[in-house]
């Protein structure tokens, strides 16, 4: 890695920000907790008891990042936090987040789940001024804005700084005494307002409410700023008002099937997406049965719509560890079967329909579809609960990028050659859409369609173009 | 602790052995790895270079215990492997295996799944004749006879040693330049043989082998001796031929559901419970659903029989830590929540039907049918799929004592009004024994029925007649 | 701690630098290691390969915070370090060096040994122009400044920054490709340039030389600017020549003994200030004694120029833990003696001379004069080997401040009763410089006679004033 | 390694045990640490509550192995701590003491300083028999022997065990409610009786009495066994009186200078040494100096006997870190330097007189003077305190085997040129025996003349000549 080159411009984040608790920081560690599907990298809470302002962050999961006594050294009763996610070997400390920073005596603390499109040009302007950054997070470039525009008081710093940002955003700001909430105009990543007791608390999703027994109270609308302080909560919404992109990903894929999101259930989503699927497919087969656990609730649409039995194919291993040794011998499928083994007994000699939730590279469905094999079922087929992934997302999730997305290169009935399937079908975009109300006018399609809300600056795409090249 | 009271006369665990493979620890690794469902309290990995023994040992789950560097200070082609489980606190790494100890300049490494039921007083017996011993463990008397008798040569130990030990036990020995297998004349516990080129494999389970892609021949049989020398493998019988008493719970729950224990395979077994199940209770209501993982497989079963539809009820959070924060405030259910929590959406106003593998002290199950009721349920209804739990194991699963098993003590309406149910189903010891194709005679049935296939020493007995008094 | 008042301003530390070494990090390791006694708090390396820069900082001491692995991490052939030293429990990683930024894609990294008077007041107008910082250092002011000016290039904007900030500073800065040094005008710490076959080295002390075998050229002249990078070294002198002020305590305590600064040899000095001690004092005694290891050179002048035998009184235990278990019980004087012990044998009903370098705040010489009694001295006297600290530092070395030097409040008589002793002898300030061969004009004495150097800012001593207070 | 060969017959350790103190684990973690000098290798504790035996032991240095959560858990009112010392890497957590052992429900607990020369006679005849063994230390023969006779009580039990034991061994037992201290006849190891309140301690040196603010009593004396129980202190002296055999070794170099053993103390002694050094070799040259720390006593007492200066000529780096990098690149003399740097400025063009203690292998002597050279000296003496090591120890002190003893095969001459030296000088044996007040009938100096108190076994001798050729 080079400290200073930016190396990673799509984030894939969780957040969390609780208000008024004694124990903020343990209730933010369990709100982190439920939020870590949406990033294993690192974990961070800032924690502020009204004047002094304490932090702890580190490489890992939440539960290896704190303990009791971490977390007692982190007293306060309004605090923040942040889970990130990586798929590159590149991860440092240093862009571990929530960032915190110094101005005037005071303290600045960021949670940012999204990503800023020309957050780039931005700071290659502040850097010609003789600001210097600490990290490579396009997130930081928000900081030095608010900063800019402090003179004014911190709720008129944080609008000038957003009316100069673009893309996507939900982030949650900390001062000393004061907790900000702001959702990008269009609203791509999910964020919610919840109430325990005299508290407010934010989350990415609704499942961190639960888990503090927090209810829920509304989601943070697209373009609002929520400011959360020593006299109580006030909303302003003072961008132009879009039509919504909320990232029919997070319904797909990416949120944890118990929350709601986007005003939707997500597993109720992921079922109808299922059962639509069977209903387009109309495939044959002895049983059907999902790559647990993302494959699993489409898998149950898909059996309730066909009568096919569902069953569960493979076994999982839960005691994978995070670092695990290779065999040095040839073993077959070992990076599948050390997580998932199939039942032999069950696949033998069966025609198989395998669920699976989206294909990306196509490399893990590939071995996927060689252990079933293996396990001697004698047709495997594949049914996928989206459309194609064709084109990149700029917006906060890390497709790969144009080149290495199977879709944007091969045909369905290459995909299925090489994959080494009886047969493949993907949802319709229709069908996508029926699954989420047909409100196909809320979410943002651009990895299926290409039809990105936000227009890329051409310095921006020039950038992605040559990182593609590489 | 006391470092010299027996503090757990049952165990659970899970054994592993290959001989003559050039990376024989990391073989058995992975095979611990695969087997670590059975304990993840201890691992241990002994190995033999044919004239150095190495071991390494340590509380914690495999992946934690062993790591690259461990492993490759390791050498050797032929090495035994074991987890063992514990329920209680008082664990100690004395209590680890493979235990290994030092006789005229050879080491004997056991590594043992089982419970001796009379090797108190063989040890009273031993002591008085200034024996020693650095553990508490039954199995480390299986070492001392087998050094009474060494002048014999090791296999007539050995012989001489298991004529006196009464009870359950799949044991795997190794010395510097032999790999001995062991089980019981009723054959409690599984352990299967499998080949792997030119070694040859020995695990509690067949997924060990699948891992690890083994080739399965056959079980080690009742009653039989397998040595494994320079000479290749040898089998012996040499101890009076009994009526089987495989372990039903190894088939209800125990073993991984895709393995083949006992001549069947598990997952099919389970499946075939829950439709005798469906058959028996003739249930109604909106879905079948399991508690993830162990109830999987017999929900599958039930949803297929009954045409009831499978749902997914509660999300299980894969990034549990191994030692969890508490909350300090109440937190209603969290033990349960934070780890599966229940798709409110899908719950609300329906009629679910839960199934289970076993209800043994009821206290789990209870907390669930609290959780699913919470989260909106409007009528709760069990399934189980084996019958009530009555009376303790003296073979090797740690049941707690009959005071402690709630089906010892309430009948099935007063366990239902305790859970909280609105109807409670057992699966029927006929329904249990025709899932296992009626073989009533090769199972050990006693934790339902008390008809224990081994009679316990007087000693015995009443040790545990007090230790279910305190 | 608040993460943005600034807690400490003032610091002791030690910096390395070496520039075309294949082995760059590792040097810089060995190097930190002799300069472990400047900062035990903290530790850090970043090095360049040329093009990528990386770093590795963390809390503790240089064995601990670095390995072979981490190393191995480091590849480069330029590279810089850091040590730093805390007396308060508020040590953060955020004020570990060297810091690293970011500018247009370039990475500066800096290292100072130092204290900057004015760097608050130059913060704060940074600050109302929008800039931001991470950490509460001085040190980081020094980056901003840079960068300001960096459009005019590196060198220019190094001085144009450095004609901005008044105090204390021996620095290092590392870019990709070059290694600069800087030494404020007063000179006041140490800096030191040194040859390794090809390589260029600077270190705190010639210590960190002699242990990578790097030949002592010269010291970095009071002034001075080094440019270290491809083209060779250059040296250039942009600022207004004043009379140097080299801090006096560096050689009566801080350097390492075997070091050479300021043109003098610290074990000599140190040597020579025991003899006019001794000249002065006119003590009589049984023997004399350190309190290892520091008062141990004063000790032997004293000893060789009064006849009287030196004796090793304390016995200093070198496997004291870093952090160490406090007894619950009453034990006397426990916290000397669990690092020195007494020989009884040797003290009982003595008269005991013991030799201090300095007396700060008095307590741990009371304690010391407490154990000896303890141990059967007869009488107890002392002399310490410097005048009387009456003022504070505010260049960089952390003296209390006023109200917790003994010396500002107390008379010699008065801390010779608190202390316990039978007499107390200063060094006169007049031996004091004849120890450094009279040359009073080139050193600061400010702690002994509050002839500051550098007249402070208004600001600046008036948080100072308020900072005692408190 | 291999688990059941015994690699090393001689160990050196050190031992402490605590009755009746309400912390007795935290006060045995504070006599360890005292006595940390004599064993780097291992640390371990076991306690007792009267009923309930717990133990914690690791590899590593006492304040590594043990904290205040793991203290926490050994609470009780008696216990017995061991630091036992490696000078080979093939060191085992198995082979740490204290051992414990379980017998008919009794823990028996042993802490050996010592070496017990028939153990592997005895060994091998319990092993005919079929005991099993857990290391392979000799001490647990100890325990084997005691378990043969327990049926006559612990204290008869304990007699027949050490009638037929041969050797040096200082070594204190403990059981749930009894300590029981036990002292080889020759006496070779030290061992001291205390008192702190009504608490009873046994230590291996005073100087772990010191610490805790013990009372002196007197030493267990040669062939005593005290038993401290519920019934307070019994003495008992079963075994045949002989001359004692102290090792003057402790004395020379192993135990701490502020100790008092064998009825001397310790520092006294070396000094005593150095001054009778400096009347027999009658050096000249400009100034003594010692290797810190093992040379500084003899060489305060030969500076004060001959009158030339104390020099304190090499720095020692408090820093040095367990694990350390070594350099890829060359650096000459770089392990001492590490530790030790020279005082360039003091030794250049100066005639040098270096006291050590012993010269063993002369390795690190040579490595030492050749520093001291390469700092400038003009001429390098060396003093030693003790006569040429001729003759292998058996009984505890790890010297090398008589091959490795440079005395062994080379002359006074021949060391004096392999140094590298312009003189060698050792003290005589005669000076040696009037350093301890002439009373050489009461230490062993075996390994200056080899008349070894005790004659060898046949086969240990063998033993012993056969490692010798390896």
């Amino acid at each position: 890695m080079n400290l200073c080159i930016p190396n990673r411009p799509r984030e894939e984040c969780g957040v969390f920000g609780i208000y008024n608790h004694p124990e903020a920081s343990k209730l933010t560690y369990f709100g982190l907790y439920a939020l870590q599907h949406r990033g294993q990298e690192s974990a961070g809470i800032v924690v502020s008891d009204g004047s002094k302002v304490r932090e702890h962050k580190a490489m890992g999961l939440v539960p290896d990042v704190f303990n009791e006594a971490i977390l007692s050294n982190l007293p306060g009763h309004l605090a923040v936090g942040h889970v990130r996610y990586s798929t590159t070997g590149s991860s440092l400390l240093k862009n571990a987040q929530p960032f915190t920073v110094c101005h005037k005596g005071k303290t600045l603390a960021l949670a940012h789940n999204g990503n800023l499109i020309n957050a780039r040009s931005i700071r290659s302007k502040l850097e010609n001024e003789g600001s210097i950054f600490q990290s490579t997070m396009d997130s930081e470039v928000v900081l030095h804005l608010i900063a800019k525009s402090a003179h004014k008081g911190l709720e008129e710093a944080v609008i000038d700084a957003f009316s100069l940002l673009k893309g996507a955003y939900s982030i949650i700001l900390l001062t000393e005494d004061k907790l900000i909430a702001i959702r990008d105009p269009h609203g791509f990543r999910p964020l919610c307002l919840g109430k325990l007791n005299d508290s407010y608390v934010l989350a990415s999703e609704t499942c961190a409410l639960d888990l503090i027994e927090a209810h829920y109270m509304r989601d943070v609308e697209p373009g609002e700023i929520i400011i959360i302080d020593p006299n109580g909560l006030r909303s302003i919404k003072p961008f132009p008002e879009v039509r919504p992109s909320f990232c029919i990903f997070e319904l797909i894929y990416f949120a944890r099937p118990d929350s709601n999101i986007f005003g939707t259930n997500v597993y109720m989503t992921r079922k109808r997406m299922g059962e639509l699927l069977a209903e387009e497919a109309q495939i044959q087969g002895d049983f059907v049965m999902p790559f647990p656990d993302s494959g699993n609730y489409a898998a149950v649409g898909v059996a309730q719509a066909s009568g096919i039995p569902f069953e569960i194919g493979v076994i999982r291993n839960h005691y994978v560890g995070r670092t695990f040794i290779q065999p040095s011998q040839t073993m077959r499928d070992f990076g599948v079967k050390v997580k998932l083994n199939p039942v032999r007994c069950l696949l033998k000699n069966k025609r198989v329909i395998i669920v699976e939730d989206s294909i990306i590279r196509g490399t893990t469905s590939r071995t996927r579809v060689h252990t079933i094999r293996g396990a001697g079922a004698r047709e495997v087929h594949m049914l996928v609960s989206c459309p194609p992934h064709r084109f990149p997302c700029y917006y906060g999730i890390d497709f790969s990028n144009l080149g290495e997305l199977i879709a944007s290169k091969f045909s369905v009935e290459e995909i299925r050659r090489y994959l080494g399937l009886d047969s493949l079908h993907y949802l319709s975009l229709e069908g996508l859409l029926k699954s989420v109300n047909g409100e196909q006018n809320r979410f943002c399609l651009a990895c299926f369609d290409s039809n990105y809300p936000i227009l890329l600056e051409e310095e921006f795409s020039k950038y992605c173009l040559e990182k593609e090249k590489t």
